[in-house]
């Protein structure tokens, strides 16, 4: 898989959407961590082994541009790109894309900070973060 | 506070309502567990506490009868009321009513286990259960 | 697809999880009504289209077993069965199992009740219900 | 009331937690939108009937910085403030705080685009647009 390839497709759930008729803005934020696990996968890491072992990627920032709506049952492609890779930070970006006419729905930014179980900030090992440099695109 | 007395009043949230224009019926199964740690907080039990010394009450079975629709920013009392009490059994039953008609919206039942905080199942403590006694009502 | 045959497959969002560490109780719904939806498009009709064309199919009641805990990326089939097709009534019976080892989660049961865009109850359309009718299962 | 007061006290959710332990980084999105509504109602408007006379206050972007952990049946408290009042655009700043210690656990900001029914953006009516104009702070 090529580094900005598609991560996750997924369709809008009925519980998703709010009476706009639209996909609720909050549902986006749980698309993109549910594409951060599947961009892992598809590198070889499972994040709940991650978890398992003690290490949390904790969400330290995150913004969304919403472009266009989505709707209930819309397929949609989320995009993900490792763009910056430290010890103490992780940075992602992200672009949502309809499947049926390739509409740009929203492009977003997280950065993610490693912590263990109690919640405080730890440094990535040092062979994980020297494999996860690799991916690093500049978007 | 008598015992079936109103334990959680609370506004649909926009985020709660779906594109029928009313309330998401998932929406209620999280406001009937905000309304059991309510009651437990009236009854002098913070839940909270309650977790972080181990025991947890997990959810066994759920069920709710829809009668009318709620609506974003409708106001919504959930009374709750224990009916069983059992070292490894919770029941409780539950109306919600709209505040402004009196309509009753739904009628629900769940019933919980005590687990340890590995997920297995674990008798109550003979000191909470008799308190909990107490509380029973025959609904 | 057979009647009784698989509808969805899902993993666990890390968002579905509670600080019990396992998916919580209200994620459930919302997995049972996207399996719904997928059920009714495997036999060539999409919800989205019926929603657009004024017919919503309420839920007017939920009940679901608990009976082993779902965890974070824990993939899940969702088995869905039509039990009772009537005018103003349908019934679903589900089974969750978690794809790994084959462990039923839960059982469910919800009843969905035609209404038009305003909320009111309505029959369903003949043709459409002498459809349905031929996927009911004694389950 | 004035400008930059609490708009919304309310408490963390169990549903809202995930098995890190704390409140989801999604959970904040659902609580800015609530505060937002109370905000309104503060100022003599109702969003809901803002809403049903046909315009939408949809969002166009939004960013959250999380400085501090939530945590289960905490209480927070969420300051808003209007920063930015034009005819088609109004943008918001907040801080979250913990009541128990004054923690600030997050601060966000959102714009929101006033759309018709149909999600097209239009513009304020010039009277509301001035008395929003009333409240709006540099932050």
């Amino acid at each position: 898989m090529s580094a900005g390839a598609v991560a996750l497709r997924l369709r809008v759930r009925f519980a998703e959407t709010d009476q706009m008729g639209v996909a609720h803005h909050s549902a986006y934020v749980v698309w993109l961590e549910a594409a951060r696990v599947e961009w892992l996968r598809k590198r070889g890491t499972s994040y709940r082994e991650i978890e398992e072992n003690g290490l949390s990627l904790a969400v330290s920032s995150l913004s969304v541009q919403y472009r266009s709506a989505a709707y209930f049952d819309d397929e949609i492609d989320i995009e993900v790109y490792l763009t910056e890779a430290k010890s103490r930070r992780l940075r992602y970006h992200y672009r949502l894309n309809r499947v049926a006419d390739g509409v740009t729905l929203a492009i977003a930014e997280t950065t993610q900070t490693p912590t263990d179980r109690s919640g405080r900030a730890i440094r990535l090992s040092e062979p994980w973060l020297a494999e996860l440099k690799q991916y690093v695109e500049t978007k």
